[in-house]
């Protein structure tokens, strides 16, 4: 079940990042499962981590050899090498180890990634039998095949291809991710991995998909479990013919932009596949004083059981909203100044029920299966937005079946 | 559903505590849903509420009341007079006013409290059409009757009933409360009230029931939601032969801590009979650096709905455990000084699984429906315990189809 039309777009290749991927077999499962890129020589490489403080081997790893001019990154799904202490992170070197002989590199050229199951050994001698395979197959055109391998508990494939024009020079912006639970991102998401051929510093795009993340994937939020393995990359391969993208330059803007708008729509596309999810909610918070405020009620807002599961009724209990800005934590907040709309229909306005609110009207907007919800809070000019689903029995169900 | 076995006990009378139930018909429903209680003319009583920033119209009006030495309370469940707005606050007034007439009292004597569905005006013609009847009925027996009238989606009336001997004269205290959703008490719970024949100071009698409630109610979670309408009260009577309490008398603490113990088990049967519960899960986190931080963890790992789902599919998925504890925002954290256990199962030990954790051995614990969790943080001497429930296809069901 996912919220709306998500078919997988036709992806331009990149020029100089090649994908390959192959089945290791990890949970037993036929289908391929490790995903292997490579980056063109003079590539630089970005990107950001979880904040969990239990972050998994493979963590631990990718951002020790971040420094050393990543040339591949090695993902695999189905076990998330997390909590497996001592022997995890030994499991971790390992593939990248493996990896370094096949394509003949430098073991900390290697940022490895993986997904799934928390607490089991990781597979190493799975994954390493199934390198060469993957290597094999490394091709500018595996776009579609990499963001299968990637998935989970995702019911689809995640990925958006966008190319932007740099002094008449055309750049590809490439994206992939998955979800599909344990998702609030906090300084970075579950797994996305973006590629571009534009030629910019490692600094800059750092800069970039800092920023860019902060204002994506921070901003959604299925179930308000930050995973212990999310990581998001930004590699940079430097083939296209536009000139390097420098921070002093008209450039950086349009650049930054398109891999905020990649980021976006990656991370819209992790909730409306949501574990369980039926509907996508969008809470815009309005007149905070400051984004930190603005945030904070939307997450409440995002996290709160009862407005889950009353979207997923398609109940306008707008009261569960009330109560849910009410113990957000903001100090001296004043229900009076407080608006909350559904879509375009007012429904709390003077700290209760706006006159005009009827219950059909709050109903037909109930009945969609995507909804703003908009909350005024009369307090400043600040405006964020955060990204929800709803909470149904599938996601109960997706949960408690997870390992069996 | 509710975990374990919940008689209602056989409450003793309290002299100078009379309850009178009657039917208004609030939510069309044939039950008795309106409780007065009357306290005897000389009785104490002190209250604690909800920190909801927009707590609802009775809370504003108890709040404002507990200072006129009040004699009665007025509660209803079926309709929680929030997000009312003015009219609310108008509403809970003149109920108050309505009472007052009925007794021949003073209007601010009258605490009122309310309970149900939020955002809907409160019928207050209904209310003051059953109060004859509930004023008629005034008892020192009806307890049970009125641990049934405060209930909403409970599944079974919560009460306890104890005796402590002072200076060879006995004192009886009983509490009733109710569930069973929006649950996490903030200095306060959904409802709760304890009545005592206790001779003791308004003041005294506030700091007993401010350390109790810290202690018991602020210590449970069902899913996170702070209500607009939690409030604790505690009355003494002073018709016990029992000499005066007092800060000062070695019988205080005696006092104290049956209050506690008494506030201890209504949390706990809120808890039993949270929404969908079918497991009580114990959170006790140890070696935390102060109060606060264990607090922290327990709660963070009891709001996860990952954790729950996992108890309520039995399944001992640990990982989930140890993601909650490394997101909850504990600074410096070392993983590696971090022991999980499943009551008295090792799980997690030197940052991943223990050596002679098994599966079997998990799902031995898994399986029953009272489950203790231990956290070690390695990090101090605090310790603190959280109670909460499992997640299950119920929850969504009870609160998806709730206003239907």
């Amino acid at each position: 079940m996912s919220v709306g039309q998500c078919d997988f777009p036709t992806m331009h290749p990149v020029a100089g990042i090649m994908l390959g991927t192959a089945c290791a077999g990890i949970k037993q499962t036929v289908r391929d499962d490790i995903l292997v890129i490579q980056m063109a020589e003079q590539s630089t490489c970005a990107a950001v981590f979880t904040q969990n403080a239990f972050c998994a081997a493979p963590v631990h790893v990718a951002k020790a050899n971040l420094a050393h001019k990543p040339r591949w990154l090695l993902i695999n799904s189905g076990n998330a090498n997390a909590g497996t202490g001592e022997q995890g992170l030994q499991d971790a070197l390992l593939s990248c180890a493996e990896l370094a002989k096949v394509v003949n590199g430098a073991n900390n050229q290697v940022l490895p990634f993986s997904t799934g199951v928390i607490g089991q050994p990781l597979p190493v001698e799975k994954i390493t039998a199934a390198l060469p395979e993957a290597i094999k197959k490394l091709s500018i055109d595996n776009w579609d095949k990499a963001a299968h391998a990637i998935m989970t508990t995702d019911t689809f494939p995640k990925g958006v291809s966008k190319i932007i024009i740099i002094a008449g020079q055309s750049i590809t912006i490439n994206g992939i991710s998955k979800g599909a639970g344990m998702i609030q991102p906090n300084m970075a998401t579950m797994l996305g991995f973006i590629a571009t051929d534009a030629k910019i510093s490692q600094a800059h795009l750092q800069d970039c998909l800092a920023l860019a993340v902060e204002q994506s994937f921070n901003r959604i939020t299925v179930d308000g479990d930050t995973s212990t393995n999310d990581a998001c990359v930004l590699m940079a391969s430097g083939c296209s013919s536009a000139p390097e993208i420098t921070s002093d330059s008209e450039h950086y803007a349009v650049f930054a932009d398109a891999i905020l708008s990649v980021c976006k729509q990656l991370a819209e596309a992790i909730v409306r596949d949501g574990e369980g999810a039926t509907k996508l909610i969008r809470i815009v918070v309005e007149e905070a004083s400051q984004t930190e405020e603005a945030v904070r009620v939307g997450k409440t807002i995002a996290h709160s059981p009862l407005v889950k599961t009353a979207f997923f009724a398609s109940d306008p209990n707008w009261g569960r909203i009330l109560a849910a800005v009410g113990r957000s934590g903001i100090e001296n907040m004043m229900l009076e100044n407080v608006q909350i709309f559904l879509d375009d229909v007012c429904i709390v306005r003077n700290g209760g029920r706006a006159d005009d609110y009827t219950e059909e009207a709050g109903q037909q907007v109930m009945d969609k299966d995507e909804i703003t919800v908009t909350v005024k809070l009369g307090r400043g000019e600040a405006v964020e937005e955060v990204l929800t689903c709803d909470l149904s029995y599938d996601y109960v169900k997706i949960n408690a079946e997870y390992r069996t």
